[in-house]
């Protein structure tokens, strides 16, 4: 490995390995046997050659943020940090689209990227790195309106096991040219293959925007309103449900809001006029369906506040458990499901005696809860995975899926084959043989090789 | 054949092998062997168990409408005519989605929706059938708004090589849970896998929408204002445009417009407000950008006969010419690269002494062309391939596609390479091989055994 990436940009040091080992799941660490730091897609391309004629495991590692153990290597083996390909290699301002290097954190590159007026969208919230968003389809709380990262990514440089460098896609908007193998590594979470560059579709900055919150007597109610203001053809660029025990956390630290079953919505306009109509439609909506207070219009400041609660809702609750292991469901709907969905965890909720708390992208179905157990009560923990066993299985025969944005990684394997069958389970096993005989590429994830 | 579909649902008869031997492009024909009608999944997945058994090739086919060959069985064999499953399964009203059988029209398809308010929003102009569009990733001239037939696909039922059926995809908007195995058989034109049922996103038919018409100098001139127009974030539902002799053609039946390069747009919005507001925009940058003539805000039966006109600009063309070849092309660009495509195209025109039509979806980068040969003219034929191969090479270069709507077929199998490199192309042939072993679905397309 120093050969290849010099002997200062690869490490076996204990502290490195496990750092490397874990992400922000409660899925048991693993060490690799080394971390190196590739300079340029043809070192990434020489590691690759050399752990695939020597069938060594490589595992690629972005921010570490991912929330199903996708990045742990479970193998040992290489695990190939892209922190130095960081780049952002051109941005093509006039259309709307940037191409970076893989390593780039979102957050990093939307700040850089601001003076133009653009941004990516997709926002998983943790300042995650491209090649990871790539690698697990990552969404967000703006999916709603702008889409995941699958809707907007265009071209991609990947490294296959050979140790061969493709380029898939291009820069028009428009594409039927063969098959699809931009998205055939989008999702992937690095099985098939390592992205090294990344073509993204920017959205431009809206010159109008509007926060709102709604409280609501329960959670159902909540999600009633969810499906009343998507069915009514608006187009929120955010809409997040929280429950009662989630607001409680938020308001913590960065709120005030009353404790009840709650819904933070975001517009977004070019017009302000377009705004102001939409606002108005969205509270008579909400105090239909029974919102018993509803603020609109809150300033910058308000925003912001909010959206920082928001997203430091899973780092409070990991503050007020220290000593506990979570598990944390990611499962997704069609919309008009979303109600019984959220009724019946927040049943499991009482019917399992857990205290955890219930939040989600509402507004495209997605819903997540988190829960603890202390680390040494394996009772409460096989509580949790029935939870979850519970809750995926209703999503699934609600037409959802068993992860709308987290991937697979380790924790949704098993559930595999009752969302896709033993069919396109099978197609996906295949997919896997023919792109990576050796089974090199992040080992033990997604199928079973 | 006749023992799995029945003796009245499968044929040989001459007449009915020369209805399937041809598409609307100008490849030579080629007759199957047999055309059958199956009725359902089981009776397809037994026809290609049989066919797979004995190596014989099947090419679906929909309503023919493809423009690059790509339901021309090249090798013969049964040709399966999707004619009897056509219908929609379900409306999921609430969900803003159906699920239909692949065969349907989707004219016919919208025509059934229209009593629920929604749409299946990509329009490829012919009235093609929802199998072909998937297998196509069919486009149009709304997809500068509501993207391609990729983009609203959410699962398929597809029928693999050894007979085998699987669901891909859910009904969730949000899905990350394994390979995408939806949008690898989007746009693999019936080479992997065939399509026998679809869940499709659908858009509410918008409450206000706007017709408007702008005349320029020069097919230039129109470029850089389609590039204004979409620059400035704008979102129109149709963008398109024509040359003069498009619009000279387009008069002979349905439109009296000045036969001057001209842009055809269209704004749907939610409120009267927001359109009219838009529409003042559009204006603006039409005559900054040189406009010599703008109506906006014409009627719904105007608005009707523009389109008419628009949709029926191949047809009329191809009666201008009824005793010639012809040949369409189909690049696509970066919204930025339009204009220098557009003018590259016209001055090929003159340097080629074509006297086709120049037009496209330009909103998305997307240009066509269509140029004639008398049948005998063997020279004149050749100069309009080194025309298409220019135009191609060129759209490439700018950082574009070969086809952007019309798929590879048999025409843009030669491009392959030159677009995705040996490595994509090489990539695209394993999984040829992988899903399709003995090359049954559609040989001679996409890419070769």
């Amino acid at each position: 490995m120093k050969s290849i990436v010099g002997a200062e940009h690869a490490s076996a040091a204990d502290s490195v390995r496990g750092l490397h080992g874990q992400d922000q799941s409660s899925h048991a660490q693993v060490l690799p046997d080394v971390v190196v730091w590739p300079a340029s897609t043809a070192e990434v391309s020489a590691i690759v050659k050399h752990a695939n004629a020597h069938k060594i495991a490589i595992t690629g590692w972005g921010a570490g943020s991912s929330l199903e153990g996708n990045s742990i290597p479970l193998k040992g083996g290489i695990v190939i940090n892209f922190g130095r390909m960081n780049q952002i290699l051109k941005v093509y301002e006039k259309d709307f689209q940037v191409t970076v290097q893989a390593g780039i954190f979102y957050k990093d590159m939307n700040a850089q990227l601001a003076k133009t007026g653009l941004f990516f969208a997709p926002d998983p919230g943790a300042n995650a790195s491209i090649g990871g968003m790539v690698a697990n389809n990552a969404a967000g709380t703006r999916t709603v309106k702008y889409g995941a990262t699958r809707d907007n990514v265009l071209a991609l440089e990947v490294v296959l096991a050979n140790g061969d460098v493709i380029r898939t896609g291009c820069r028009s908007k428009k594409q039927s040219a063969g098959y699809d193998l931009t998205h055939m590594i989008i999702g992937s979470e690095g099985t098939l293959g390592l992205v090294t560059e990344a073509t993204l579709n920017l959205e431009p900055i809206p010159e109008y925007y509007s926060a709102a919150v709604a409280s609501f007597p329960t959670t159902e109610d909540a999600a009633e309103a969810v499906f009343g203001i998507i069915g009514s053809g608006l187009d929120p660029a955010a809409l997040e449900i929280l429950d009662a025990e989630s607001v409680r956390y938020m308001n913590m630290r960065h709120t005030d809001l009353p404790e009840k079953p709650t819904l933070l919505m975001e517009f977004h306009a070019a017009m302000e006029e377009s705004l102001n109509a939409e606002m108005t439609l969205v509270e008579d909506i909400c105090n239909d369906l029974g919102a018993t207070r509803f603020e609109v219009g809150v300033g910058r400041d308000e925003r912001n506040r909010l959206w920082e609660g928001r997203h430091s809702l899973g780092e409070i609750l990991f503050s007020v458990y220290p000593d506990s292991t979570y598990l944390i469901t990611d499962v997704s709907v069609p919309i008009s499901q979303f109600p019984a969905l959220a009724a019946y965890t927040n049943q499991l909720f009482t019917e399992l005696d857990l205290n955890g708390a219930l939040f989600g992208h509402a507004g495209d179905g997605s819903l997540h809860t988190v829960n603890f157990a202390p680390k040494d009560d394996l009772a409460k923990q096989a509580v949790l995975q029935d939870f979850n066993d519970r809750v995926v299985k209703r999503a699934i025969e609600l037409d959802g899926t068993s992860t709308g944005e987290h991937g697979v990684g380790i924790g949704k394997k098993k559930y595999m084959v009752f969302e896709h069958g033993e069919g396109g389970v099978d197609a996906m096993r295949q997919l896997k043989h023919l792109f990576d005989p050796n089974n090199i590429f992040n080992p033990g994830k997604v199928v079973d090789f």
